[in-house]
């Protein structure tokens, strides 16, 4: 092809595309989106050959890097093999996923429910717990985002319930958020122990024996990668055993390597009873999520019918692409560099930003999941408005960054396969953008 | 591999699956289901090349047959070029997929919006109809299935529902079923004229100004592949444009191919206002559903934010299979072929076989989308018991033939693709087991 016929590929897309695709959480004159056509671990090329780099993963899923080899190559095997198949059928690859996701949760998971994404690996968590308890209400916090389905959306505490608020049996309560705190605390500790008792306070006026379950991401990605502060998520679990409520951790962004660990509760003090996931678990390469399910719960349904599912539970080339993607995070390390690079670089080179941009209220994150809050003014807070952080992304787009901004924050988001230098090149350009897309600000 | 180790790959698969896959809409200790290792076409086997002829299309999806060379390869290319994108970006394979499906759509349908699977795509175009629409409640069958999450389970109508009725703005009624006619009609014309004057009387009791959309599988599927009666669906779009109220046609399950024709409604004088597709689209290669919009639901969100989205929306990989396959299904003449030999081969051998047994109480369908109705006795038309349906089940699947059965009937549904000679074969299979698995009844 020539160059002009490849530049024509981007135009051509750009138009099918404003003709024909309507676009997810936005209005559909307004969006103006980046073609994408090509990648390979934390880069992203389009027909014409412009490079980005990718500190977004995404939507906070490529955690294994874009076109990870041997996934891509698992993939055109299956594909060769057996694309589709029913879910009520027996298919090795579904076994062989299954087997490797339960290996990396805790002791007593046996099983995996699976769906196509993140938002009905929560419904049917939600689900499986009304199920077993009994009984109906969902606890879950403002500050969360766990799909765009009935129960997901409605379990959603961010501004994306309010227009869709047509399921019943879900209250919010507010987490633990020391920089922006709730509950007039000053440290995290006090944070944690205030936090616990506002949870336990609506559980006692909700009524205990009306809680089926809390759904808590571990740390609350979108909503600003809110790590949770010590002893907090262990209080959780205590409140819930004490009422016989089930505790759903929603791992969708946190999980499979994100923070650093397989999973991110295994740095706390905490063992769920459901554990949903999605993206990290094979990247996304092929949609897919589920639900693993601690045995107690497995066992309501031996010999008691499940009633959920759907066509796609247990999808081949999912399979297929989750057990290429597992295997090649062991054995490529993949975890282990997430955890090192955000410790040894994302960390520090943040804090250095932080030090020498007055925009930056704080810096917060660990592995490959860190947010920097914007902020008009370090001493009230205040978020930096809407303008100015639109004009922060573009700048960042335009020095080929994929950036993932979030009302005043930018995410820090990429691939765990980041390496030390790609970090340093990310750094220069937040660095520089920050320098200079305020100037002229009062 | 020799002949013991590929039987073992069962053995592994079975164990496998037992041991840590959780399965839908079942008891999990009753699941003992079939391995399927790879198919082609109308067949598929497991690892120690035991074959099966494939008249259930899996779960009715794989309209183009399994295996399908040119949808496999465009999975591969995919795969080697960008498996996975954001939403919020321009993607070649998004845009050209979503222009294919619009030529097929009537005129005036301009945008998609791209779900995983049917469920989704259900509770997309519910949340489009209650924003454009400004109204909350949602009026769907009895008789129907729509998708396992929040809003698509209560929309509902079957047994699925009852456990999960935790979204609220949904109306039940019943619809068009001339063999057990809700409305004491004997003849086509009196069904519909009576259903029609049913929903007519529901809509004046909930209050028209209450009332969003009606959803409804164009022909309902899982239920009994009830083809609506003339002037139905007519009726229908007339009760609809009265009141202001949209028309949501599922064709999950219908559409592509699977009646004879591109949508099933293509057969019938209505328009819908969204139309919600999966399955055929791409027969399931790839995880993919989504709704097709008429503009002026489109441009209601023009210039307000649309409140939902998905992080697999558009993925490249599913976008990749739906252009393969929608090309080569009209390149191949598939669509026609299902038309073809639903009229020349299905309905013919149907009829006779149901001129020779007793137990067929009703055989109705079009194009590869055909119930056979089990009675116990074919004056009352008191379904035949489920032990009984059980061991005609068996039977099939034990002679090598895989079924559908859902309640008391036996669907007809295998890949659009399906030759006059599997469908003779076929025909053998359900003659002999319908003469032999009942043997001993009284
Ligand atoms: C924590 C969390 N849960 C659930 C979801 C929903 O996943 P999906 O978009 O695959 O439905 C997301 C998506 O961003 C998420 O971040
Ligand atoms: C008519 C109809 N709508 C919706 C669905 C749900 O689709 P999915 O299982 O992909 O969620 C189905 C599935 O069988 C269906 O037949």
């Amino acid at each position: 092809m020539t160059d002009d016929t490849v530049a024509d590929l981007d135009a051509v897309a750009r138009e099918l595309d404003r003709a024909h695709v309507f676009h997810s959480w936005s209005a559909q004159s307004q969006a103006s989106p980046l073609v994408i056509a090509s990648g390979r671990g934390c880069r992203v090329w389009d027909h014409a050959g412009r490079e980005y780099l990718d500190f977004s993963s995404q939507l906070v899923n490529v955690n294994i890097g874009h076109q990870h080899p041997a996934v891509v190559s698992a993939i055109r095997e299956q594909a060769e093999l057996l694309t589709t198949v029913a879910p009520a059928t027996v298919n090795l690859a579904r076994g062989e996923a299954a087997e490797r996701i339960v290996a990396r949760a805790p002791e007593g998971f046996r099983r995996v429910f699976f769906t196509n994404g993140g938002a009905d690996a929560n419904e049917n968590a939600i689900r499986m717990a009304r199920l077993h308890t009994g009984r109906d209400k969902i606890l879950s916090t403002y500050r969360s985002y766990h799909g765009n389905t009935g129960a997901a959306i409605v379990s959603t505490g961010d501004w994306r319930r309010v227009p869709n608020e047509f399921a019943r049996g879900h209250v919010h309560f507010f987490g633990p958020y020391l920089y922006r705190s709730e509950f007039w605390a000053t440290t995290p500790e006090q944070e944690a122990e205030r936090a616990l008792h506002h949870l336990r306070r609506v559980i006692e006026a909700e009524g205990p024996t009306s809680i089926a379950a809390v759904l808590l991401e571990t740390v609350p990605g979108t909503a600003g990668i809110l790590v949770p502060p010590p002893g907090y998520l262990a209080g959780v679990r205590e409140l819930c055993d004490r009422h016989g409520i089930l505790l759903i951790l929603d791992e969708v962004m946190a999980g499979f390597g994100r923070t650093g660990r397989w999973f991110a509760f295994d740095g706390y003090d905490v063992r769920p009873d459901l554990i949903t996931f999605a993206k990290g678990v094979n990247s996304g390469y092929v949609p897919v999520g589920g639900v693993i399910i601690d045995e107690p719960i497995a066992q309501t349904f031996d010999d008691r019918v499940f009633p959920g599912g759907l066509t796609y539970s247990g999808h081949p080339l999912a399979m297929a692409s989750i057990v290429a993607a597992l295997d090649a995070m062991e054995s490529e390390g993949i975890v282990d560099n997430a955890r090192a690079i955000g410790e040894t670089e994302i960390g520090p080179a943040l804090a250095d930003l932080a030090d020498r941009h007055a925009v930056i209220g704080e810096v917060r994150g660990e592995g490959v999941f860190w947010a920097v809050e914007l902020v008009a003014d370090r001493e009230t807070r205040e978020p930096l408005p809407a303008a100015a952080v639109g004009r922060i992304k573009a700048a960042l787009v335009e020095r080929g960054l994929l950036p993932f901004v979030q009302d005043n924050r930018i995410h820090v988001v990429p691939p765990c396969v980041v390496t030390a230098e790609e970090v340093a090149e990310a750094m220069a350009i937040y660095d520089e953008v920050l320098s200079t897309a305020l100037e002229g600000e009062s």
